[in-house]
């Protein structure tokens, strides 16, 4: 298999024209990852979320910058939107990124809009991680907008959960309901050089004492960063080595990893039982059952078990 | 069946155990939604979603409130909170709404976490939608925070959607990222108070530009509103009703009825689909594929073909 052998020797071509393929479901993409799967498992992945303008992107550049800076394992970026129906955002972001980084080999970027698919996103996602990793990327940072139930799927992918707020971003209610606290193994105040950082900073701890009995005994530390300036940056990454270290030493790291196979595991049954099940269908009684609920004969629960029973 | 008629005479502990038992996937809660389902489809239904921050809550509160002085019509409000693994900030939500419209017997306010559910929650919601609109709910609110994918599912299930930004929420760029322009129908800066207001709006104004080619001839109105005060709650929800006019007209409020019923029948069909296959795995298989992607043996899509493969 050619690609997989020129994915491995380092070729971005090829990497980028298979994360392309595993992308948009070609079915040229599994038998790569089929063959070099056995190397996945190695990278660290590292989420990063919070909500729009808290400077997530900045601070992913200064911290690939830095990882770069500390040794020579190879870095990537992978940055999904899941909000965005067209590719503008990633588009324009990819170009601010591409300033700070350009001309560093060691660094490989990549951006994934949603294009409107229902539940595939995280998926597709889980795949461009695993290709990333196999590809040697030693550490792969999954970075996310939003507080939503996709970013959260998404942060369950990785073995470190960076949260980002800002200053001004919202007051105390405000990060109770962001609600990612929960998921967050590092907690980062950035743009930690306006007026009411310090509140920020007050009412992220309190948030975090509500949301106490977290499993292990991993408590999350807050960390202050300029992302701009990089201020707090070698703080941050040192908390994030942290975690890793912990992850490895508390049976935690092993733990998410199960977890995450599961969730993989199901999300490709899910998949494919409803692609299978599809095409077993005859000609318009997918369009009778939709018929029966628009003239609300049939709830959609009566009318997909309908269906289902026909097909024994 | 005695709840559905008690939720038809308009008793608010009856409907309130029903959401319930929905919610949580009791088999008492469907078929009081077969028999009351009939009955759906006369409610209007506004989607209303933003970043935290933006005073969307107070913002729903002043609309509600000034549909009760407009008629006779009940209000109901859904908040959908995707993100919030635990319940505190939707109960904190709560108090502060019941603040506002406490006393009034034609407003009915219920708060969803989403209780980590993969996938599911899209469909609770759904289904609480239609419980609200078979009880005989006029207008429907379905408030959703952050900008990722299950609040672009939610708003999906709206007749019209409100998309509600504040000043300083971010430049540009990040209106871009936020993304979800596209499925505006109204957009409203919130806070017109504060003092780059004006950029917001032209932000705004420039990124519904950028996402031109939108399907049918409906140009999303660009609102001012201060919710504290209320100023600027009628022109929204003039701007709204010019909206639900629209759409019986164009056509297109029967092609978004069409999309909902077809998305909810495929939900429907997935949650089915699973349930069964799960059941019908011998002991220990699962575990077996699970352990063959956990040593990397298998890709997730090979060891979910393997088990469809076995069952036949």
């Amino acid at each position: 298999m050619g690609l997989a052998e020129d994915v491995l020797r380092g070729d971005r071509l090829a990497l980028a024209r298979w994360l392309t393929w595993l992308e948009e479901d070609d079915p040229r993409g599994d038998p790569v990852l089929a063959e070099l799967f056995p190397r996945t498992g190695r990278a660290h992945r590292l989420g990063v979320t919070g909500p729009p303008g808290s400077g997530k992107s900045t601070l992913v550049n200064q911290a690939a910058a830095w990882c770069r800076k500390q040794s020579s394992e190879r870095v990537a970026v992978l940055a999904v939107d899941p909000s965005s129906p067209f590719t503008g955002g990633a588009i324009l972001g990819d170009r601010i990124r591409m300033r700070d980084l350009a001309g560093d080999k060691g660094v490989f970027i990549r951006s994934m809009a949603s294009r409107g698919a229902l539940g595939g996103l995280s998926r597709r996602t889980a795949e461009l991680v695993e290709a990333l990793d196999a590809a040697g990327y030693g550490r792969v940072f999954i970075e996310t907008v939003g507080a939503g139930q996709a970013e959260v799927d998404i942060a369950r992918m990785a073995d470190t959960t960076i949260v980002v707020e800002a200053p001004g971003m919202g007051d105390d209610i405000q990060a109770l309901k962001a609600g990612i606290l929960e998921i967050a193994d590092v907690l980062v105040v950035n743009k930690a050089d306006l007026p009411n950082a310090a509140a920020t900073e007050r009412a992220l701890r309190a948030s975090l004492e509500l949301a106490a009995g977290r499993p292990g005994s991993w408590t999350p530390p807050v960390v202050s960063t300029v992302a701009e300036s990089g201020q707090g940056i070698d703080l941050l990454m040192e908390a994030v080595d942290r975690h890793r270290d912990w992850l490895r030493q508390s049976g935690e790291g092993e733990a998410r990893r199960r977890a995450r196979a599961a969730s993989r595991l199901d999300s490709e049954l899910q998949h494919v039982l409803i692609e299978r099940f599809r095409r077993g269908l005859s000609d318009g009684r997918y369009d009778a059952a939709l018929a029966a609920v628009l003239e609300r004969r049939r709830t959609p629960a009566q009318a997909a078990d309908e269906l289902i029973r026909e097909r024994g």
